[in-house]
């Protein structure tokens, strides 16, 4: 082949917010796929909270990444050398193909994804694993009823702007929270929300007090911290908070911090329940379907915050964690 | 009537333990009961953890009781004039008599009990509130399955000692978490319990996870705090969390913690969810007709832990928080 691959291979654990130095910058030579095997070129890199949990020692839905190993990621490519008969040269497909420029991955933890039907981003958001986790998380786990009062947090990312668009396609009263003048105007005016808080300057609890009058039924949970601490107060009778993640905590040096109000889930009768999107996998075909429908019928956007090349990544990540992205964040290492 | 009647007014809202000042020891004379009440001689106070929360000021499951009010509890006592046509002079009654020698309440928010059945402290206990709690709480919202695991906090206090009775019944691996000795020696020993652990003594995460290697499914949480931490560290896959109360956190001075665990729920698809007995107020006849059955059959063991005298209230009730009681804690005014 003498292909070239490069890549960022975990380095060390971090501690806090990760740094550059958490990762290596390494090179080697493309192989050939063997037998199953595909041959990728990574085109665009998906980048999720998430990663920063796979960063950790110790026991979670998944095991960690292994110091030396490439850095785990989704990403679509496209099939440079094929070794399995259901996949040609040329064909585009979605993976866990790590951070890097070329991927020898087996054929059966890929997936078709067909640039027709969307552009090839989008198979890392609303028709990807951000999508996947918004439609089951909220309908699966939240269970909102038309009339509901459903609050996301992280309303601007990739999951939030999706659970609060399909909230609304489900007659949802439907209120975002995020930082930020722009996120707030954008899930608003753009996507349809009927409100947003932004947390970085509004009290949350009263916020809220004032939207959702009769108290939040689905609290969709993205952040932790003091949102969830402001929401668990303003819950109604029989709400379901669905926890899918807790960005705010990931990088914290003196560990997570507990929501202090969770007694207001004996108050309200209330729960708290978490979700793992994998576990939803046989049913990802169908969901793709329904949301390919809506956003055909432009009842969905999306938007992806799209930065160019794989040596950004460091940086790019920590986008995430400094709410610098709306939308979407994916990183392009190549065009075709 | 010439009675008179003492009683334990709030007198001001409690900052962490409660203290003898919190309240008046009142004293006035017996009024007569009007068209619909009735005038009972309390005989059986229950002294519960949640009347620890009915002091402070603020929204919950009830509203706080008033400062210059009767200190509310519930309460078993003896007919002694009626003015409802239902109740007779000498019928033995449950209400929410307040902490006091006598009350006059209306008639249709009482009801009778059967001292022919059980002992009047037991519908305090097993057949009283803490029974249906443990009853509702374990069966509707924990939902286990024979063969589960089933963890339970306060294991030796009223609740606790039901619920972990209530799921040997079901068929289930049952291990009680206590503190001392001797409450872990009355739940294995006489109780039936599989297990207990001694959360002074022992390391409770190591403790389940030889005691529970399969994960806990069903965990009652009667305590919070660090002990509610630990079991959400070893939850099996699709554990379900019951949050009945949080007897470790009721006095702190600088708030509740939360359970820093909490993202263990996500990492095993677990839920936490909160319940209030007074939503099963339709099916308290079903259940205590199973519970006195199961009793009858030597299958559910109750135990009261009595002190005697009105005035000793406000040192009484610290047992609780002193976790110096065993079985239920019962305050005796009175014999007859």
């Amino acid at each position: 082949m003498n292909v070239t691959n490069h890549q960022f291979r975990l380095a060390a654990r971090p501690v806090g917010m990760p740094k550059r130095s958490d990762w290596d910058y390494t090179e080697e030579a493309v192989r050939e796929p063997s037998d199953g095997e595909l041959l990728v070129k990574v085109l665009y890199i998906s980048l999720d909270p998430a990663m920063r949990g796979w960063m950790n020692e110790g026991k979670s839905y998944i095991p960690p990444v292994g110091i030396g190993e490439v850095m785990r990621a989704g990403a679509v490519g496209r099939v440079l050398a094929s070794k399995d008969a259901t996949y040609a040269v040329g064909d585009h497909v979605y993976g866990t193909f790590g951070v890097q420029e070329y991927a020898v991955a087996k054929a059966r933890s890929a997936s078709k994804v067909d640039p027709r039907i969307a552009p090839l981003p989008v198979y890392l958001d609303t028709l990807g694993m951000p999508g996947m986790t918004a439609y089951f998380g909220l309908l699966d786990v939240g269970q909102p009823k038309a009339g509901e009062a459903v609050v996301v947090s992280g309303a601007a990312g990739a999951v939030g702007t999706v659970v609060g668009q399909i909230a609304k396609i489900e007659g949802c009263h439907v209120v975002g929270i995020a930082g930020g003048a722009e996120k707030c105007r954008y899930v608003v005016d753009d996507l349809g929300f009927d409100a947003a808080i932004d947390y970085k300057r509004e009290d949350v609890k009263e916020a809220l007090r004032k939207l959702c009058p009769r108290g939040v039924d689905v609290y969709f949970d993205n952040v932790g911290g003091d949102v969830l601490d402001a929401v668990l107060t303003q819950l109604a009778r029989g709400a379901r908070i669905v926890i899918c993640g807790a960005i705010s905590q990931y990088n914290n040096t003196d560990g997570v911090r507990g929501p202090k109000n969770y007694l207001s889930l004996l108050v309200n009768r209330a729960s708290m329940k978490g979700m793992v999107v994998f576990d939803y996998a046989e049913r990802y075909g169908d969901a793709a379907r329904e949301m390919a429908g809506w956003m055909a019928a432009g009842r969905l956007k999306s938007r992806e915050h799209i930065v160019e090349g794989l040596e950004t990544f460091p940086d790019t990540l920590l986008k995430l964690f400094k709410g610098e992205n709306i939308g979407k964040l994916v990183l392009k290492v190549a065009e075709v």
